[in-house]
């Protein structure tokens, strides 16, 4: 298997992350350290990840009304991801973060997506917790709240939607209110050190990690509205605010008091996949875990009032990243298995000039065109999935420590490919794992193997962090037009310098003007779509417009990828590895795939965008 | 929901079915009867089948190593199926059939594979089974093991695939040989009224029905080779001969000895949908029920030695269009599931001129136009996919009780379509599950909603009776080129004759120019597919092939469907009716929907096929 090699690849010979050295928050580090931790990444995905995957699906978790049990190798393996001490991966060496490029840290985490999702989420969310806080938190805040999760003492979660408010944010009801009761502190509400202390009142639904005994606390991040005078919630988001709300109460010196804060599990949603990940309704403030006599959920205000989801967004944007590398290593790891499979079964033989000769041998299912077109649309999409992954977090690094110069575009550009990230490998690799159990046939259908659960697992990342629909209007609605267009104009001048490159290599220049072409039709197609101004036009198609958007920066990605594999073809040095020949022709074959396959799919999507489309957006409920 | 009433507007406005009783076949026959035999259809399916639909996958079958225990639930929705006299509704009233036709039958079919294919798939096995036997076995044959399963008093199954050949049938090594020892009737084995007897040993893969405790027998259909002199088995599927193996063994006079024949359950398959439907490795001849102290279960020549394969087809067509439209109605269930949803759920707002207001309540997600482009998809493949699965039923009719002329052309024409009418709903009915999925969001992925199961239930489609990538070498190897590109031919006629019709009817004269274009688009790459004349080269895009062909296909049946639904506004009863103007409008939208969304997706299958693109048949194993 070639997912550590391609690590290397899609890092060194494509996006010269050891060239990252050179910045002084990475002075420590040099390739050799990057190694070693995508070693251990490797080695520790592979031992305590990969072994419990389909456990952690069959045994999922159970409420007994009082606790929530998980099975027991769930922490064991958290605790070796902590151990390494890879929740702080690219943290600062003050909050006892080794400081490695954040590209570095997303490679080091696709092996752990890869050998089990269900597990994962945990690390992830904790981080994007702690981030958040580490952005918008006061020094108390951080030293209280961020470093136990960091250090992966305490879990972390994101509480957003509500049950009538999932992708409407603006319509959460959860009520904060001064805590001028008191919480038994005596500390006045206004002066808590952790922060202005509210009574929190409301119900959260979908909350992953929301509730479990593992490590020493949970931090909650919650979004929820400060009433106004006439005590009425502010309609819309700009009346909401985030709150840091434990699990348990927490002294302003960090002391864990053990007493329960007053957020009770309301149940454990059973899902479809993905259900190493506990998910859960909290009811925030029902009284059940009173706090000095009174209901209400004790949470401290981080960053400004009314600002709550500008400050939820820097989990949310990490999140849509995380969850499209996520979907994109479920790919890798359908991929890899039903690689396996073609290479060892046997079944029906070559066809040859004269037919079939039914008394030869039968030969490997890989040797059968049909087979390697669905090995070749599964790597075209856990390759390409994961150099987009690498690329959007080099862009993070680029925009936090790239010089002057380059970090607005940076910034711009990371803006414009999120919902990219997020969304084409969510709907792609899902469509990867249906490659993969059609590869093993009756075999891969059966829960003896693993891709079904892969299937299964991938359909939640078109649903969370956003759904599809909420991505399409994203990029259409906001991010190509933002600036005056600015974050497009960036991305379009990256691809025509890639298609400059490309169209003087040998091989390449066909694909660098077809790449040419998609890029025309992308611009063309948007300026159409907001022609008439009128957003219900122009947004009509949002979704085939992210569709037709995420091929062409998956056929950029390739056209770069290619070129990256024809240099190091020139180098010699891959094709004398272990991996042979095979391993740079493979990714100049997956290339000509997406090309001849894939990329041609735009025309249609982009047909209804340019012609602004209204037959859905004109039907009525009566004709369904 | 609009189930009964788009049956009749298919059956009557589209395909004037009631023109079948002028039949003599069917000369009892007319509307009212086949309402009656509709509306029971749709009353036990949805009082019998669809309340226990969530139950049978909760509770999968189990086996304790002696008996395989259903749900109770499972055999009293199928004798209310039974009692009906649902099971031979098609066939003669000399076998205690109603003698309806086909199409009505198929029609019935949809309310109970809406309601539960799980459950449905019993009846449908073993009416494929019943027929097969109608159709190549003896008299005798038919007595004994034909009428029990029209009668619903025994169940049927097709014993085909092996753990080492599925797809590769010509690789089975299940052998015959003549019972020459003695069953202990004491009657030669040449000389049995129920056939030559037989003794069969070798384990069949992926039985459906393949053991449980339902009804008085289980009657499996098992394809064998009988050795020859040497022997050896002859390579290839010219050494397959098709046989009756009863789960019981059987008396001459059909009485059921209660003895068991030498048929064990090797283990169940734990699928990942579909699990109401129990799965089996069954193990022929082991010697755990040896019979007469002699291992080797006791199998009846059917049909002709040699011709296995051949006779077994009847059943196979039979069951790949039932597969289609099992994949449709699971189709259908999500469209139904997910339309009720997005009429009730409320949230988010319109875009008026000025943005969003956000004290305006909320609106029913049905309103947005993502969601509607979601449900006309569903629309489109459900409503499409039963009018592809009826035109089928009516070809059979044709075949069989059409004039004498159109007979031929019949059978051309279903031979052709047998491929799009198993694969193009098992792909794209997929694809509606998931966007079901889609609408309901978080609640869409837990198991407290019932689309999730649809999904699952319906992954298993693309794989069973013929993978996605037999069916497109079935069609661009076999059927596009047989008699000379006849089927085609007949193919292309139709649809030019729709074209011509469209053309002069306002509204859809662009749509009749698409079709056109898609026609010979479609000609165009099967000869250019075909133009080198090696198979490997004309078959290396057989599945794009597929999909283009299917799309187009669709394309033509809903150009079909928007004629008749412009007929019938022109007649105005519908209109009167219950369901308003919406009713037509709907399907005339939905036509509008698949000419703009769909349709135009295949010239990017095509562009491979009519190009002849050898990227993946060239890759190289060590590529990947």
């Amino acid at each position: 298997m070639t997912h550590r090699a391609t690590v290397d690849f899609l890092l060194y010979d494509w996006l010269k992350a050891d060239g990252l050295c050179a910045r002084e928050r990475h002075a420590e580090h040099n390739r050799e350290t990057f190694t070693a931790v995508l070693d251990l990444s490797e080695q520790i995905a592979t031992e305590q990840f990969a072994p419990i995957n389909r456990l952690i699906d069959v045994h999922e978790p159970e409420f007994d009304g009082t606790t929530v049990t998980l099975p027991k190798e769930t922490p064991v393996a958290l605790q070796a991801f902590a151990d390494a001490g890879l929740m702080a991966a690219s943290k600062d060496a003050e909050v006892g973060g080794m400081q490695l490029p954040t590209v570095v840290e997303i490679a080091s985490m696709s092996f752990f997506y890869k050998s089990s999702v269900g597990l994962a989420a945990y690390p992830m969310l904790t981080r994007g917790n702690a981030n958040t806080i580490l952005a918008h938190g006061t020094p108390k805040q951080i030293e209280v709240f961020a470093k136990g999760g960091l250090e992966g003492r305490t879990f972390g979660t994101m509480c957003l939607s509500e049950p009538q408010a999932g992708s409407s944010l603006s319509d959460i009801v959860t009520r904060a209110v001064p805590d001028v009761h008191g919480d038994g502190s005596g500390v006045a509400w206004q002066q808590d050190e952790l922060g202005p202390r509210y009574r929190l009142t409301g119900n959260k639904m979908w909350i992953s990690g929301g509730e479990h005994e593992m490590g020493e606390n949970i931090v909650h991040l919650v979004l929820a509205k400060i009433p106004g005078p006439d005590g009425k919630l502010i309609p819309g988001v700009k009346g909401i605010s985030l709150f840091i709300v434990p699990r348990k109460l927490v002294k302003a010196d960090g002391t864990i008091t053990g007493q329960r804060n007053d957020v009770a599990l309301a149940g454990l949603n059973h899902k479809c996949g993905y259900r190493g990940t506990v998910n859960t309704l909290l009811n925030f403030g029902e009284g059940k875990f009173s706090v000095n006599g009174q209901a209400g959920a004790v949470g401290y205000l981080i960053g400004k009032e009314g600002e709550g989801l500008k400050c939820m967004f820097t989990l949310m944007n990490e999140a849509r990243i995380s969850v499209g590398l996520g979907a994109t290593m479920l790919g890798y790891a359908g991929y890899e298995a039903s690689l396996e499979y073609a290479k060892q079964r046997p079944q029906g033989r070559a066809m040859g000039a004269g037919g079939k000769d039914h008394s030869a041998p039968q030969i490997p299912i890989i040797e059968h065109t049909d087979v390697k077109r669905m090995l070749m649309m599964q790597k075209a999409v856990a390759e390409g999935g994961l150099a987009l992954g690498l690329l959007c977090a080099q862009l993070v690094d680029d925009e936090y420590t790239g010089s002057l110069d380059e970090r607005d575009n940076a910034r711009l550009l990371l803006e414009l490919l999120t919902p990219i990230a997020k969304s084409w490998p969510s709907e792609w690799a899902q469509e990867a794992n249906s490659q993969a159990i059609q590869i093993l046939g009756g075999y891969g259908y059966t829960r003896d193997f693993p891709v079904e659960q892969y299937w299964r697992d991938n359909r939640l990342n078109m649903i969370h962090e956003g759904t599809h629909g909420i991505q399409g209007l994203d990029l259409l609605g906001r991010k190509v037009v933002m600036n005056g267009g600015k974050a497009l104009a960036v991305l379009a001048a990256r691809i025509s310098d890639t298609v400059t490159r490309a169209g003087q290599v040998d091989g390449l220049a066909e694909h660098a003007n077809a790449l040419a072409g998609a890029l025309q039709k992308v611009g063309a197609a948007t300026k159409a779509a907001w022609a008439t101004g009128v957003p219900e036009e122009a947004l009509a198609n949002a979704t085939p417009y992210l569709q037709a958007f995420g091929h062409t920066v998956m056929a950029w990605i390739w056209l770069e990828l290619a070129l990256a594999a024809k240099t190091a073809q020139a180098a010699g040095e891959w094709d004398k590895g272990p991996l042979g020949t095979g391993f740079l022709k493979g990714k100049l074959a997956t290339a000509d795939y997406f090309y001849a396959y894939e990329l041609p799919k735009i025309d249609a999507w982009l047909g209804v965008v340019a012609r602004r489309d209204l037959t859905c957006a004109r039907a009525e409920a009566d004709w369904f």
